[in-house]
């Protein structure tokens, strides 16, 4: 039997960002002494390693045993039973970016099971699927953690959430929120230098591995509206969804259906002339383009968007892939509380998650 | 007979950030409706307010009940009975600046009294005091929490702790720590123009209301050196107090021991020579001159005074009296993360003290 204490936590999703999540949850592990953590469930795409008896899993060697395992996969609801019957509270972590587990977590609070993620698409989905997932966890008790959901574990979404608690008045939020679009707006639009053409900074962009398998997924903004829509909700608003408000692609329309990125990158330089003249167009104003998501609080306004600011602006200022974003508030007046740094990586992503894990594991004991 | 889950709320000192406190606790009183949060202590200077049966005060006047009481005022030790003689769980809210306040904390906390504060006293005084207060806390469950000792609201405590908590090694944290002196040097050497002379700018500060009533008493460094042993001691430095390692006065040494700080101003012009040749040389590199504090973990060094920096480094570019801080960690990389933004005002210090009574509460009930 488990000591009353005793928390259980089960991994959805060992990619890169779950991968650097159970070293740290190793490590956390080892350090606490109260209360115990054991992992008692990890799954991963068609693979699953559990006991039905809730024994505790091996951190050694978890990725083989998990490729190698030959349990038979478990449904989400399976999943559920199976978390929901365990003899000792339970944190459910989702690594995945999967929609149908976003789905379901309101199944998962509603028996008692917490949950941290960096899985945006819970928050940013639908209204309705955030207003169930909150009255879940309200209504059973179950906390719900997602910091790495915006600026990974930069401490986007618990400042914003102190704003809030403590009586702030959020007037403003703006910032770069993608590191893809950091990175690609630093090079082809430095504030010194000239930069490479778009169509070139998209492919050394790529190479580097700063970009999804197919660029058009950066491109679209969708990424960056999906935060937005997070934090905008968790301002006050009632956004209905990461499509409900203006939302700038870079992807040229003529591109929008080639079949496949490589292709799409072949003939993005027939497009490179649209970018040159935006970019020429605010260096004829002593500024520099950026591409950036806003929330006016005041006027209900969101929009994510290419806009230009001045060389020292820090918007302007940033590096590499560095994400930035400044909370206006009252109490703030005139110059906002600004948080950044990388945004995006499997290590400082997992740390967000592992935070979350330790805030809940202070709040259950 | 209070609920299980109420709270008792004890706040001693009830100035500038005791005041805002106040306005902040009887709004989140209203909002939450679990825990209960009740007011039963407050104290200020010889003035104190309470019931002995624990009834809750109420919010109206309560500044002028309080300077109308005639209650008898008591010692600390006798708070510290009262306080755990109560029949709720109790939070201390210590909104002074006392040593003597501080120094009591292990006492408070070792009867299961939990404690929020600003109180950059407790936390950079002696190494003991800092073990007997966290050592007192686990003994008894009692929570301890103090983001507002280092940039007021702003989520610095908070970050260093989840960057140590979740595994990060941290190498590196520099940045600006005083509004006072932000405001002075941004002035005195900013990235454009030439700004005035230096005492014309400390004059002008404090005319504004932006140092102490002594100036002196922030240009000695003390306050930097105070918020650096924090920060060193939670990146895991036993710095044995804000005096044990170098920290530059700006102070010249032929005014240290003028009567008042009216006169300290009135002879200050006589040194302007001194500064501006810093100032000029900085200059010279292309550089401008500000007042930073580092502790680089690595190599166990802390230091306060004054350092040159490009015109376009982060800490150059600062405004008005905002604080910057970065720090540097595995993790993160060469790009630090950064938190910038008021530190100082009684509203967004009183904002921090609220964020970690929420905190507190949360892990209470």
């Amino acid at each position: 039997m488990p000591a009353i204490k005793d928390v259980y936590v089960a991994v959805i999703g060992a990619g890169g960002v779950g991968k650097a999540f159970l070293t740290q949850l190793e490590a956390l592990s080892k350090r606490l002494t109260s209360p115990k953590i054991s992992l008692i469930f990890v799954s991963r795409s068609k693979k699953v390693l559990y006991s039905p008896k809730y024994t505790a899993l091996s951190y050694d060697n978890i990725s083989t045993s998990l490729a190698d395992s030959t349990q038979e996969p478990l449904a989400l609801p399976q999943i559920i039973d199976f978390l929901a019957a365990a003899p000792a509270k339970v944190v459910l972590v989702d690594n995945t970016s999967s929609q149908d587990v976003a789905d379901t977590y309101p199944g998962f609070l509603a028996k008692g099971i917490s949950i941290v993620t960096p899985n945006k698409k819970a928050f940013s989905g639908s209204y309705t699927l955030w207003q169930s997932i909150f009255s879940a966890a309200a209504s059973s008790g179950a906390k719900v953690y997602h910091e790495s959901s915006v600026g990974a574990g930069l401490p986007v979404i618990s400042t914003l959430k102190e704003l809030v608690d403590t009586g702030d008045e959020v007037t403003k939020i703006e910032g770069v929120f993608s590191g893809t679009m950091s990175f690609l707006f630093n090079s082809f639009a430095p504030t010194e230098g000239s930069g490479g053409k778009w169509s070139a900074e998209v492919t050394k962009a790529k190479a580097l591995g700063y970009t999804e398998p197919d660029p058009r997924d950066d491109l679209n903004g969708l990424d960056v509206a999906r935060k937005l829509t997070i934090l905008a909700r968790l301002a006050g608003l009632p956004v209905e969804s990461p499509t409900s408000f203006p939302v700038q692609s870079l992807i040229p329309k003529e591109l929008e259906n080639v079949a496949s990125g490589d292709e799409f990158l072949q003939k993005l330089p027939e497009f490179d002339l649209q970018m040159e003249e935006t970019k020429v167009a605010a260096e004829k104003e002593g500024k520099v383009v950026r591409f950036v998501g806003s929330i006016d609080v005041t006027k209900k306004e969101v929009k994510v968007g290419l806009e230009k600011f001045d060389r020292s602006h820090p918007i302007a200022a940033l590096k590499g892939s560095d994400n930035i974003i400044s909370f206006y508030t009252k109490r703030y007046g005139s110059n906002p509380l600004i948080i950044q740094g990388a945004g995006a990586g499997g290590d400082v992503t997992a740390m967000g998650v592992t935070g979350d894990l330790i805030k809940v594991l202070e709040r259950l004991s």
